[in-house]
């Protein structure tokens, strides 16, 4: 068999057997192969940040890494900042890009680039596969370093004529690494910390936010007192009625540091220490405040979900979490507001859902609003690289097909990757995307009047503005086959959701909010 | 003033007055300070890929710097294929990159990223600026590099502290390097060798691409019987009635090599020795024959232009050029072809316009349908990264105002960076698009075939297929502010064309090809 059928099957033996692919000419041969596995689906995206995003959405969802399928260094490139996300979120994801042949790079032919630069920038394992008889062994070996704790992004490069060339075997699977066991000594130490004097802070993250993570620190902090926060941008987040609420630490970096202020011990669990966003000339970047002692319960490698049960069985077994309640606000009505979309989501959302939050400043009252509703995860903008909720949305539905999975997307943010519609229309997935229009790069007027810049700047306020034109996301989802339909106030935002979530298949909702919530 | 301050003015004084943008928090200090220095334009897009893109085709037809403003690495990254295309097409280009404040960085915020090794897989010239008093230098190095022969593309690093830092001040301009002088001695040695025995070719490209410089091939030509041939993408081709018509080498290796069979003297004017796009298992990547003696008479940085004048001066001067008549085919009717498509264009196209081709399979008959059409400039794919033709119509728009641009655009490519149309409409630019719809990756096709793939393999030809959904582009561009009409007979094109040349401002129509012709 050539390189490229020994790959698959050598990827689909290791657990990988989704494949979101942009190919072009040089992967023409992983892309014939393809029939040679019926076992490798593979998934095509218009666009490599809709691959890397989804790869990323589906490693959150799954646990287990998907590949992407990119065209040397230009298709890397476009991938990178949603590989970006994942590699904050700590996704596992298999990244295969393919390059000129060997004897094809000396020509620097037009499409020749740095591809092994691009990759390292962005991967936590990189090779460049140089045999086809290595080929497979190669592969085995990005799987098992992508699924090493707390997860990588690992890319390997395949050049065209290892990818055709005869003489391919496969793999066996490697072991990956585990996440590294609790420290009984280190959970004795944290024990009595939070047992001590002053205000006490559990910050949790990573792999601490599980259910059974999170009712362990709920345990915690029933018998100790310490309050419960996380990160500000968890990449899966479990929630709802019969699970703690867990605050994520506020985003702005005041109410971020009033959060902290005074904390006496902060025990990290999956969590590094919390810095700032951005730096701001007169605010510091690091947010652990003065005499703080930090002490590390489990870093990202080790096993916090595993670390924070011993946590609550080391300080008393029988201590009763306290959880949310199963409650949900009524439907609202009225104007369409951030505080009205938060409410119809929290009326209507259903069990088992997967949200994927990349609304940012039009969701500051998702959080509330959604805790007692049913159990179901959320997924955040790990990155801080926008562009990320459709094509996450569009990974997690692949991986959870029973779920629905619901996208709250600002609409900036949403046309960075708007193609990701189109394969959720291709492949009918059960994503209903709801588009937060509020018509501005609204979270940068702020910072412009942070940065002190004159509020009568109207040449620098014309770079935050949407409108002229208005993106009418209606057509733009009717254009790539997700049937849509645009609301004007809560009660429409309400029917219009009703209507999505009645049967499986991809909506659009273009949520128009009121000018005053802009 | 600030640092931020300071750049602009340096750059406006260094002749870079567009600064197409996507800023974030880091780079809210430059947008401030765009009020304080009207004479920069700043222009929005809502994707980096488009704000590169449109820099290179602003650099291509202005024959100077626009500057990019991108938000971290991230940003960056995002515009990285269309960078990739403006480095192989020689494009002076600055990038200014936001990053986090220098003493932010250690913190290894969510945004952190390796800027650096991104930005030198795609610059000639790369710095980090490291002081406010230091900035306006470094920015006035970054234009005299990119403007430097035979053009760059230059990324300054701005760290937000150094950006918001007071103390600023201008810089001067500082000289660039201009192209290389013509050799008198290389260019007897070359009228010597285009004298001699057997077939003869005169390859251009880059700045041998003017009216001039074709021109004085054209008189070569006339008087020692070489043919001209030109490089396969080329950044700027000036073209129809009464200028030479100069036939780019073909694409797919095979006509390429049988078009150079038996040449026993190539001529190199601004192109490098022809290599082809991809490797394939039996084919050779260079299509220099064997035997054939190949002469450099101006590489890339020397004076192609200039060397063509004396080359010609040399041989004969008063030998008459063979250029294109005055010659337009009659606007086709009945079905929708590449054919009828290419006659549409042939019989409409507008004196002065600039077309901008990244038509791929569908563009074959383009080229001789408008031979004979008024005097317009050709640019086209030079990198080989899709997605480079609507930002790219968007930037040469910018810098001619008074010229019409012509897009043809195939459908999975314009997929890409889609957003450019708004863009297109926020500042009502003159631009038509033609999106060649033929509901596939076709020129993948082609490929798949080539590499023996089954001709049954219905898995991996659905990774070619833009269908289910099709993609309707006149709902796309309606929802991004661009009138629309789609066309399905070559009677309709020819109507559209008319409605979308009529006025001024930005149209698109979608042309379904007929499946005859996919």
């Amino acid at each position: 068999m050539n390189g490229a059928h020994a790959l698959i099957r050598t990827l689909v033996d290791a657990g990988v057997d989704i494949c979101f692919a942009n190919p072009g000419t040089s992967e023409m041969h992983f892309v014939a192969a393809l029939d040679d596995v019926p076992a490798m689906r593979a998934v095509l995206t218009l666009f490599e940040g809709v691959a890397t995003g989804a790869a990323d959405g589906y490693g959150r969802m799954a646990g287990r890494p998907a590949a992407t399928l990119l065209h040397l260094g230009p298709g890397l490139a476009n991938g990178i900042a949603n590989l970006h996300n994942a590699r904050r979120a700590r996704t596992p994801l298999v990244n295969i890009v393919g390059d000129h042949a060997t004897h094809h790079k000396r020509l620097d032919a037009p499409l020749e680039s740095d591809i092994d630069a691009l990759a390292s920038a962005v991967s936590g394992w990189f090779r460049r596969s140089l045999t086809t008889s290595d080929l497979a062994a190669d592969a085995a070996a990005a799987v098992a370093a992508a699924r090493s704790a707390p997860g990588f992004v690992a890319t390997l490069v395949l050049p065209a004529d290892v990818s055709w060339g005869e003489g391919g075997r496969t793999a066996a699977p490697q072991r990956h690494r585990a996440p590294a066991p609790v420290r009984p000594a280190v959970v004795r130490e944290v024990a009595e910390a939070l047992t001590g004097a002053g205000p006490r802070v559990l910050f949790l993250g990573g792999n601490a936010l599980t259910e059974r993570g999170l009712l362990a620190a709920a345990r915690v902090s029933a018998c100790t007192g310490a309050r419960l926060l996380c990160e500000t941008f968890p990449a899966r987040l479990p929630r709802g009625a019969g699970l703690p609420f867990v605050q994520p630490l506020a985003y702005p970096p005041e109410p971020a540091l009033a959060e902290l202020a005074g904390t006496r011990h902060l025990v990290l669990a999956g969590a590094r220490e919390p810095v700032a966003f951005f730096a701001y000339p007169d605010l510091p970047g690091h947010f652990v405040p003065e005499g703080c002692e930090v002490h590390l319960l489990a870093e990202p490698g080790e096993d916090a979900t595993e670390a924070l049960c011993a946590l609550a069985d080391d300080l008393a077994g029988d201590a009763i979490p306290r959880v949310s309640e199963d409650r949900r606000p009524h439907p609202p009505t009225g104007a369409l507001t951030t505080r009205t979309l938060a409410e119809a989501l929290g009326a209507l959302l259903p069990p088992g859902a997967i949200v994927v939050d990349e609304a940012l400043t039009s969701g500051v009252h998702l959080a509330a609003a959604t805790a007692g509703c049913p159990r179901h995860d959320w997924l955040t903008l790990t990155g801080g690289a926008i562009g990320q909720g459709l094509p996450v949305a569009t990974g997690a539905a692949i991986a959870c097909p029973g779920r629905p999975v619901i996208s709250i997307q600002a609409e900036g943010s949403a046309m960075y990757t708007i193609t990701a519609l189109w394969t959720q229309a291709r492949e009918q997935l059960d994503v209903t995307t709801v588009i937060c229009n509020n018509g501005a790069y609204a979270i940068l007027d702020g910072e412009l009047e942070r940065v002190g810049a004159a509020r009568d700047g109207v040449r620098a306020r014309r770079l935050l503005d949407l409108t002229g034109p208005a993106l009418d996301f209606v057509a733009l989802a009717t254009g790539m086959g997700v049937p849509a339909r645009r609301a004007g106030t809560a009660d429409e935002l309400v029917d219009h959701l009703r209507w999505a979530l009645a049967e499986p298949g991809p909506r659009l909702i273009d949520a128009v909010l009121q000018s005053a919530t802009r």
